[in-house]
């Protein structure tokens, strides 16, 4: 095989495991050759994706050892993306009855999930956290994402307990803007004592459910190292929560006229 | 840029967008190059990836035109995955009161839903679906990743309307299985009348679920092209629908034992 034709495999074998150590031998299997040209395949992979910011390659030695792809979105890029979707987001006829804005589409486009997945992973990496969390429904596809390109596993969190899922803990929460109580639960075998965890989700107005989410996190002894949501409001502006991180502020939606910009 | 540079970027770009149209603008904002070279270059990796059945790189003309990724999965590894998947949910340790099997760390990692949703994308590529449907909430991830690997959006059937997503339709079903009666609901806005959709779900007992969705899907006059689930039960032997495709079924949990095979 032509060294172009390695690089062309190996390279989609890659990018399309975000995250996954791939042993040398899952390369060897499909494109053969020594080790040694192997290895040099993927320093010029590396070396290429890391020029262009395309994401890094990163050498995991040991036992279980091999090449892992990490994406990467450039911060350009992810301002670009954002102003795009404050554009989609302000369409007048996205506004439904009570102000709200419809935006499921562009939440449940694969798309889109991926972009703000890998924002959010982009955002969280460093930390390192072992799971990805969301509270059903709207936030599932882009936690699924951001859970993919951390090559973490997704949780999700249900707001009612399921007997297919085995024991749970369960807790009660106040939804911060309509002060209703709800119920979220999230099965004991789903995620031991004192993991390092993220939560995602698509939208907060007060942070009720942000709120809840710490509170059941805290009964696992969780470790959360960031919050991440698509769009919050501006008001209210105390939120239930101190520290999170939003990726558009919904300033005012009036008449016809929908407000939102990249959150400062 | 040599070529071998130009080959692994350009590889990485339609890899990681799966089933979207790149322009050769695209390409050449990143590589530069004449649109000869481009053209070249791209038809190496169509060769090369489809030589190994990694997938097709495929050439839409006219305006808006470009190249697309279509990633692909051969029937040998799609084997491999079912008898791995099957081991893994064999473990007695996944028995829950009830004789149901714990499977939401399967449903809920990201790798499994890409190889799931993949499996799922091929087998309903052919017919061209506008829209991956599926109930809430376990099978969302596997559902996220079909509508990735189709390049389609995703829409979720939700067990109750909600008022941020406009007026919505929804029919009552019956639970396959234990005879509750059920609600769900789609909103108008999420789903155009007549389009063509497959229908994805983690698991079905009786297919009340199923069922449901079929009678929902009635309403908006949608074509149904097929329907996937994950595990099947084998009994009831007969079930509420006719034509779905699943990947394992559940043959029997009796104290330890699991038995779980690939579905004929």
């Amino acid at each position: 095989m032509k060294r172009s034709e390695r690089l062309i495999i190996l390279t989609s074998m890659l990018v399309d495991r975000p995250g996954e150590t791939l042993g040398l031998y899952d390369f060897s299997r499909v494109v053969g050759g020594a080790k040694s040209t192997l290895s040099e395949d993927l320093s010029i992979i590396k070396q290429t994706l890391a020029s262009r910011g395309l994401g890094s390659v990163e050498t995991v030695t040991g036992a279980g050892g091999g090449v892992t792809y990490i994406p990467a979105l450039d911060a350009e890029l992810v301002g670009e993306k954002l102003e795009e979707l404050c554009r989609e987001l302000s369409d007048p006829r996205r506004i439904l009855p009570g102000e709200f804005i419809y935006m499921t589409d562009i939440l449940y486009s694969p798309i889109w999930a991926w972009d703000i997945g890998r924002i959010f992973a982009e955002k969280f990496r460093s930390s390192k956290p072992d799971f990805v969390l969301t509270m059903e429904t709207k936030g599932i596809p882009l936690a699924t994402m951001t859970a993919r390109a951390l090559n973490c596993p997704l949780l999700i969190i249900r707001r009612a307990h399921r007997v297919t899922e085995g024991p749970a803990v369960s807790i009660n929460y106040i939804t911060g803007s309509s002060k209703t109580i709800g119920n979220m639960s999230l099965p004991r075998r789903a995620l031991p004592l004192g993991a390092k965890v993220v939560l995602v989700d698509d939208f907060m107005k007060a942070g009720g459910t942000a709120r809840g989410m710490l509170d059941l996190m805290q009964e696992f002894q969780a470790q959360v190292l960031g919050i991440g949501v698509v769009v919050e409001t501006a008001q209210p502006e105390k939120k239930l929560i101190d520290n999170y991180y939003s990726l558009l502020t919904l300033k005012n939606v009036k008449g016809k006229e929908v407000q939102i910009e990249p959150t400062n």
